[in-house]
């Protein structure tokens, strides 16, 4: 028998993706979530593939969650624990400010102590966000960043650089067997369709026929990972032997006009483009330096921008229907 | 009969001269401390001087303090709550790193909800090291910061980086009175004999007749502020109704050469001054921008160096006293 790995926020956009792949490369998974932006939904079809393999936990990991862990395990080994706990889209954690830095905070500290307790791996998802609004591009791992303190996103960037420090600490005072892993805009099937998102906005529009928003010229550039590439890139870090701090996301930009063209032929849909001033708080320009992944991993993105649509505009029509029929 | 004001940290340097400054001013004073890094002799003077009006409690914040602060101030109306409770120079915090998270986080948000409780002002020490290693010079409250968030001194950093953000977290969600002070280096009496600062380390070489040492030529420079000077501005800015961050310190630089001689001349001594190489860590230099405080509290610094040296002086004379008969 396998031992077990625990993901947080396992019932996530990322969390779901990376433990289907960890139970497709045979290991046992036990996703632990809140349901508070995930939803059971994204993992109810491991639970059929895999079995006994698979297991769940609702849990708010800002309670410790040691007791509630061993019992779904069957206080059986862990090896690895991975926290992908956290509201990640601005929507999401600008309605749960105090809850946000809480579970980055102390929720980060909750699941090192278990990873500490099994001498399991721990993978600490942190963000492109604790980059801030970066006067370096593309920003390599070394770079320290740009963030407002006290800014109303600080609640979610402020503690993400928290809890990289907290990680650190427990890996130089403590021993941890630490991955950090700094995730790029990401996109695809499970995306949460309320997430604020462009790439989520474009395809939703465009599925319900209405116009889609382009703010600006459409000249400006984004650049996104396709969910597959991440898991591809988070997986090899997790059983990689790296340690400090790795990018992984697509460093390929492409124009939002570009986007919104590749968007309207993935969908047949024949709305027009409605073009808005840009907001004041235009969301930051990041790109990832993707040279420490490249060279330790031998990782790099694959998935072309219209393929990634593709499978993202078939996952928001299938959960259109259900969504309808829950009506 | 006047409601209290809470001091966190109240036994330490900073937080012992803010209660007996808020003692003087007529005000009744709960010094709370966890006697990790401050201690009672610090305070001793007051419970004599101020009887009742001065009260202590002996509580290590990252425990709720609620009950215990209810006890010490017989349920009575708390106008103020003040956060100075921190490990705060680098031998301090670098041995306790784990701790100095959690008193910057969990800690801070315990006083927090206690200033929510009895709807008082809560004024948050943060300070000048959430400026980081800074491209700017001096730095304006505006100024972001550049901190690694994985070095080892981002225990104490990003800590206090966090504790701005739940600070405004709170401000912006919850209507917590705040005022947020950023303090920049500060000298004078009960500073810890152990805190590696230069100015510490100059006066207790000067006075065990041992060499001074000089790291590189003497010619960089750094500022500090003589602590009633500090005091005095934090005590403006608590009664203010200023919103946003404040910084108070002294602007003035001096070189090392010239911190040496005035030490020198203050303690009589005849020590030599002994060169060692720069180390590959030298403290960054930080200098505060005061305009803010200039204009909203027509506030700054007064005492010259060479008047606060003498009584630093004069302090660790009188304490090496105590230490020997301690023997």
């Amino acid at each position: 028998m396998t031992s077990w790995i625990v993901v947080a926020g396992g019932a996530g956009f990322l969390g779901s993706h990376l433990g289907e792949r960890l139970l497709t490369d045979g290991h046992r998974v036990l996703a632990v979530d809140d349901i508070s932006t995930g939803r059971w939904a994204n993992v109810e079809h491991l639970r059929a593939s895999h079995g006994t393999a698979f297991a769940t936990l609702q849990h708010d990991i800002r309670t410790d969650p040691t007791e509630a862990i061993a019992d779904a395990t069957n206080s059986e080994p862990i090896e690895a624990v991975v926290n992908m706990a956290s509201p990640a889209s601005p929507p999401a954690y600008l309605s749960r400010p105090i809850e946000t830095l809480e579970i980055g905070s102390v929720g980060t500290q909750n699941l090192i102590k278990v990873a500490l307790t099994h001498d399991a791996r721990f993978l600490q998802a942190s963000t492109s966000e604790i980059y801030g609004d970066p006067s370096v591009h593309p920003q390599p791992e070394t770079y320290w960043g740009n963030v407002n303190p006290i800014g109303p996103r600080a609640v979610y960037d402020e503690a993400k650089r928290y809890g990289e420090a907290i990680c650190a600490a427990y890996e130089r005072h403590h021993g941890l067997n630490l991955r950090l892993l700094r995730i790029f805009n990401t996109y695809g099937p499970r995306m949460q369709a309320d997430d604020g998102r462009v790439v989520t906005n474009f395809v939703n529009q465009a599925l319900a026929g209405k116009p889609l928003t382009m703010y600006g010229d459409g000249s400006q550039t984004r650049s996104f990972c396709y969910v597959d590439d991440l898991i591809a890139g988070i997986n090899g870090l997790l059983w990689s032997e790296h340690r400090g701090p790795m990018n992984i996301g697509n460093p390929v930009e492409f124009t939002m006009l570009e986007l919104a063209e590749v968007v309207l032929k993935a969908t047949g849909s024949t709305s027009e483009i409605v073009r808005h001033e840009l907001p004041e708080d235009d969301p930051t320009q990041r790109q990832p330096d993707i040279t420490v992944a490249r060279r330790v991993l031998g990782w790099e993105p694959k998935v072309p921008l219209a393929e990634g649509i593709d499978h993202t505009v078939q996952y928001f029509r299938s959960i259109a229907g259900d969504a309808q029929s829950e009506l």
